[in-house]
């Protein structure tokens, strides 16, 4: 019997629905003719929905959401200043609201330069490394809170929350990458200031690392990982690191390995208890939507880790190998859909 | 009446005393045969006193500190992982206990690709910023705690704190500032996800910039400007921010302008009611301590600093300027003192 593989897709605002549009197309050519199918949902979210009904994720939104098997995302949030969004906040509100309530908890985030491609770098060396990032925890849980707002005397207060049950759990699936990629991981935080969370952080990656004598392991403070993420990115495999450390080097580290419009991300829930949801970590670049200026490789290559995340191991690298060779022979400018039929193109062969 | 400034000297670990000798030797040259005379006190603090005998920073260290005009600092910190620390925290202890007690409101952090210079980026541009840093709050505070320690069940939290007080005073050092530069001010946080301290930063941001209409405003969050640092530097003149992203941010900038080893900075209270730190934005690095591979640069910079902030206009401009003449000239390894003494004996031409 045909798999059917349920999948909710999100376009979202700006160059989402542009880069979705070309990722959907790679999904459609690497699964043609074979055992599997993709049942699609299309869910209008983000400041378009929010502007035209004052939604911004309803419960049902997320109910229906949550019964899919996996989720595809372009990138939401509409064009900043509008004043008409003053009081949204389409992140908070859509995007870390399905992360948090379908515990995503590791948000995996490769970087890899590809051969012949040019970044900023003067002497890159080899980058080969993957993010490991929380997805549920430290100061993205939403616990702050201000008093006398708008006056001289306000205090505004964000706290960081950090439980052994949340850091183990990402940790150890950050070991267990490590064990099938070149088995080096590096702690990233800031135990020296950060004395409460660095502890605890520092205390389980010891302890999991008990059970992974052949795993080497490292530390840095975030200052310093940011330093040889541009001098030396490739003394990196694995990294482990908080929601706002994670989201600081992978933005970085997007830059140094050819740009932002590269970069794939999935949040996922190991467990299986909830859909695990893929999308590029840039954002919506509202500037450039609807010009085919974007790139659409970052929300294909979300493709091939929402395939390896269902099992798809054949079609996923089928995908990966695509990018990979559609990177080595560009040259001039295409457009969108231009880079999304070549990669298409190739995973058919 | 000649000038007599009270200069307490902090040399602290590993190569802290090798490159505060070429930072006093700069010092002791600008000054030579001028109205102004040092008069210094010399503190033994860091890791070396804390296991010679157990102390970090005794209340009268620090009101013996307090009485001076102005500090330098070379850098504290033993060896990473000597089990004789492990309970000391001589940058929570030592470092932060001195910014937070003496107000250094500001963290004065600038940044220069100088003409020459080799850095990281193929294309690095222009780059000549300064980032404004707050000092004395947010997740820096220690307001943080853990319940059931080293249990599954443990739960650590990190509470940033940030006040309207706070906030405004370095907001409109920093606009003074660009006012003094090209005008063009960068806040810099991340106001989508914390959006107590974010809005905070924002209104208090907007509301000095109605007094400084020629200041061009503009705001990143903070993963995006680690881009546009390796991507973009040019774009960025007075960059102001919090407490851990300047922190992560001027890191990151010293890599990009060729190195953390010419990164100066001073931990400045304008007000004048506690005196200013000025220190390289670099470590201990016990690995290379006593072998003078260290670069004094950064050590001699904050003397520039220090002496700009003491209204030594000339000597500040004379000691940057040798300081660019060196770098311009630069061929092969030179040991810390080789460094010290051509910058030394430029800045008395
Ligand atoms: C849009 C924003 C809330 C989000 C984050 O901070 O996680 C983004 O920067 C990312 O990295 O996916
Ligand atoms: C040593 C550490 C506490 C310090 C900081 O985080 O401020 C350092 O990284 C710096 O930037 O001066």
């Amino acid at each position: 019997m045909p798999r059917v593989v349920k999948l909710a897709v999100i376009p979202g605002d700006g160059i989402g629905p542009e880069v979705i549009a070309e990722a959907e197309k790679v999904l459609d050519a690497v699964t043609a003719g074979g055992d599997v199918s993709f049942e699609k949902t299309r869910f209008s979210l983000g400041a378009g929905r929010f502007l035209e009904t004052g939604d911004t994720l309803t419960d049902d939104d997320l109910s229906a959401i949550a019964r899919h098997d996996a989720i595809l995302l372009g990138a939401v949030g509409g064009v900043p200043g509008d004043p008409r969004l003053k009081d949204a906040n389409i992140e908070r509100g859509l995007l870390l609201r399905l992360r948090f309530a379908l515990d995503h908890y590791v948000n995996l985030r490769p970087s890899k330069l590809y051969a012949g491609q040019a970044g900023p770098l003067a002497e890159p060396g080899d980058i080969d490394f993957v993010v490991v990032r929380e997805g549920t925890e430290g100061p993205y849980v939403g616990n702050g809170g201000a008093i006398r707002q708008g006056t001289p005397h306000e205090v505004a207060n964000e706290t960081s929350v950090n439980t052994a049950y949340g850091v183990e759990r990402v940790v150890r699936y950050a070991f267990d990458l490590a064990e099938r990629r070149d088995r080096r991981l590096t702690l990233v935080h800031k135990t020296n200031v950060l004395v409460n969370a660095g502890s605890l952080w520092k205390r389980i990656v010891d302890e999991v690392a008990g059970e992974h004598p052949d795993v080497a392991v490292d530390y840095l403070h975030v200052d310093a990982a940011t330093i040889f993420l541009v001098t030396n990115p490739g003394r990196f495999d694995v990294i482990v690191t908080d929601n706002l450390f994670g989201d600081i080097l992978t933005d970085l580290a997007g830059a140094v390995t050819g740009g932002i419009g590269l970069a794939a991300s999935g949040n996922i829930n190991p467990d299986g208890a909830f859909p695990s949801m893929f999308e590029p970590v840039h954002g919506s670049a509202p500037d450039i939507a609807g010009s085919q200026k974007a790139d659409p490789t970052a929300a294909i290559g979300s493709v091939a880790l929402l395939l390896d995340h269902l099992g798809l191991r054949e079609e996923a690298d089928r995908v990966s190998r695509a990018i990979e060779e559609d990177i080595a022979a560009r040259s001039g400018a295409r457009s969108t859909s231009e880079i999304g039929d070549a990669i298409a193109a190739r995973v058919q062969t």
